[in-house]
């Protein structure tokens, strides 16, 4: 196991009809004047937003608002977001949304004490001051409520491109998943796919003996893998709801990865597909991913029949292991699909045409991007190629 | 499942060598005149307590020293803590050692600021008030080092209570494996026990369909499984230990345990044995916990037959569910008796006799514990007595 920090501050207040104590959580955390950052309106026609107007108001918290978050959230909103907070003196800002608003907003928290242009945090400079951000989550996905994580699209040659730092950490996160219950289908599959490929990220890695982080890791996994379904088939399943939303956040606060080397090929390569085509995020990597693991399942076969046999239910052939990776990858990929899932280039609207392009965004040059097996830039197109004619 | 509040500050400092950084951390949260509370002269021979004392040094923060702790802290060690600190005007206190040490620093932690006894606070009293308290850890067992949970015994009466609060979660710990390959292979055995209890004593629940921290709790359990017959083996296995250390804090921060009903019988039957006879918890823990599930298991057949079955690979008896259940506990004891722990009373040093004692000093007079399964006197008398007499 390699050295390492790990530190998730962020207070969870989880349950059903949580958002009300939002003020309160605030007033906790030291807010006085709070941005509240939202997307489309349908927080506001589901009366949650005015749950948190006047949680805020019976605490005495004073607010401003801005909506209009997209999926892919932009620079130019953020600039705006940004001008807003400068002239009211808001001190706290508070997403309420799915990872979306809540990237959004950590990038307005960073931007507010910045003397810059915050998109150097988002191209390498260091995060050294943001105004703290707390979450009211409607989505179980991008386990953005406790990451240190954003990721942002500069609206300029659509370049998507994230940072981390601690600081973005939020104070709280409202998790109630009841608000996820109205959620469409699609968008309930597009944040399972999210949290698998969290861990999966995790899951691929060179460093030996880890077995605690790996058996977190397929804690989450299969868990996914059993509530998702029941959430398709019955959107009102108040505890598979609940399961997916604790496991989306424990995917992604880095519980499962510490000590180990990372991939984050297959998030690299999805954001310019996304950049691109402006596709959701998780029915992007459901075209990735699976690509992604038959391409390099030859670097490291027995760790590919461990996720077959411990997370997809595969029996073991140990005359012939590489046929168990390759079934477990295939029972990854009909999972998806089952759930309403794109598998191919086709079905998520992308175009095999478009590989070239989708490369040279990705910067590789004659590098490489490290990882579980490092890529170059034939073995990215070679994975997108996969992608796009991918079949159960 | 149910709501929860989860809150878990504590900056984890993980890997070989981080000792050295103490001094630092205290700095970063805000500690100006440090107590250095150890155990035994182990800490000081092994040079630990040095390396501490440098890293504070070079820091430019001041200390004083209090040595002593034994297993199963005492109060008296905490009045002498206490006044110690108020005389040289501590504002923070860091713990060297395991659980008792920091169990003994918490309450310390307590005492200071607070107008009145401290046990109060281990008896009902709620926890208002807290100096900061950081540890160095040296063995993987009682998860204090994550927990906002401290355990004291009274001398006069040798009465074991426990307190909680968030307010002594740790500002950080350091946490580093090679620190416990010295540890004999009893003391070793004795934490993994811990470890596993911690999470038994949340897995057994009567709230439904809880799959995500289900299979949290499992992926400890399976790691201490593997783990620990490997640094029984070969103490100086360093990946071991390190898979061991984490999976102990992950066991006890609660990230396990929330959202549903939780056990503790186990924890409360055996603090009587350690109390009376002063033998190490883990040890108690061996003979209080597989009797504990022989007695209850009727009363959720099918849970522990999932506990068989996936912990310790039992084949599921469809004809015949409730023999995979007893299989399970059965290979449960097994385990702990292959690693050296006690498994009767006999092996641990108690005394059948005193049964009507330890019943006696629970407390329970004509009510009941709440748990997994509610426990009248005569259940607890019939625990101890399996306890007392079981085998292989």
């Amino acid at each position: 196991m390699e050295n390492f920090n790990f530190y998730s501050p962020t207070e969870f207040v989880f349950g059903k009809g949580r958002a009300s104590e939002a003020g309160t959580f605030v007033k906790k955390h030291g807010g006085s004047k709070v941005l509240i950052h939202y997307g489309g309106g349908s927080a506001v026609r589901s009366g949650l937003i005015g749950v948190v107007r006047k949680s805020l108001d019976d605490a005495g918290v004073a607010y401003c608002e801005l909506g209009g978050v997209r999926p892919n959230p932009r620079d130019t909103l953020v600039y705006k977001g940004t001008e807003l907070c400068r002239k009211e003196g808001v001190d706290f800002i508070l997403a309420v949304g799915g990872g979306s608003v809540i990237d959004s907003s950590k990038a307005i928290a960073l931007a507010v004490p910045y003397d810059g242009d915050f998109w150097d945090m988002y191209s390498g400079h260091p995060v050294e001051k943001a105004l703290p951000v707390a979450t009211v989550l409607t989505i179980a996905a991008a386990g953005s409520e406790g990451s240190g994580n954003s990721v942002i699209t500069k609206e300029d040659g659509m370049l998507k491109r994230s940072t981390r730092s601690d600081l973005l950490r939020p104070k709280f996160s409202i998790m109630d998943p009841a608000l996820t219950q109205t959620l469409p289908a699609y968008q309930t599959a597009c944040g399972a796919t999210d949290i698998m490929a969290h861990v999966f990220e995790r899951y691929f890695t060179n460093t030996k003996e880890v077995e605690i982080t790996d058996r977190l890791c397929e804690a989450v996994l299969l868990t996914i893998v059993k509530e998702t379904p029941r959430v398709i088939a019955d959107p009102d399943n108040y505890d598979a709801r609940a399961n997916i939303m604790w496991a989306g956040m424990v995917a992604h606060n880095n519980i499962c990865g510490v000590g180990r080397q990372q991939d984050w090929n297959s998030h690299g390569l999805e954001h310019e597909l996304s950049g691109l085509y402006d596709v959701t995020h998780g029915a992007g990597l459901a075209v990735i991913m699976p690509s992604w693991m038959e391409y390099v399942h030859g670097h490291n076969v027995m760790r590919f029949c461990q996720m077959a046999t411990r997370i997809f239910g595969c029996q073991m052939n140990f005359e012939d292991p590489e046929a168990t990776a390759l079934e477990g990858i295939k029972r990854f990929r009909s999972f998806l699909h089952s759930i309403g899932m794109p598998i191919n280039f086709a079905e998520l609207g992308a175009k095999e045409e478009d590989i070239p392009k989708l490369v040279e965004k990705l910067g590789i040059g004659d590098g490489t991007r490290a990882g579980f097996m490092e890529l170059n830039a034939d073995d990215v197109a070679a994975i997108y190629k996969i992608a796009a004619h991918a079949e159960l």
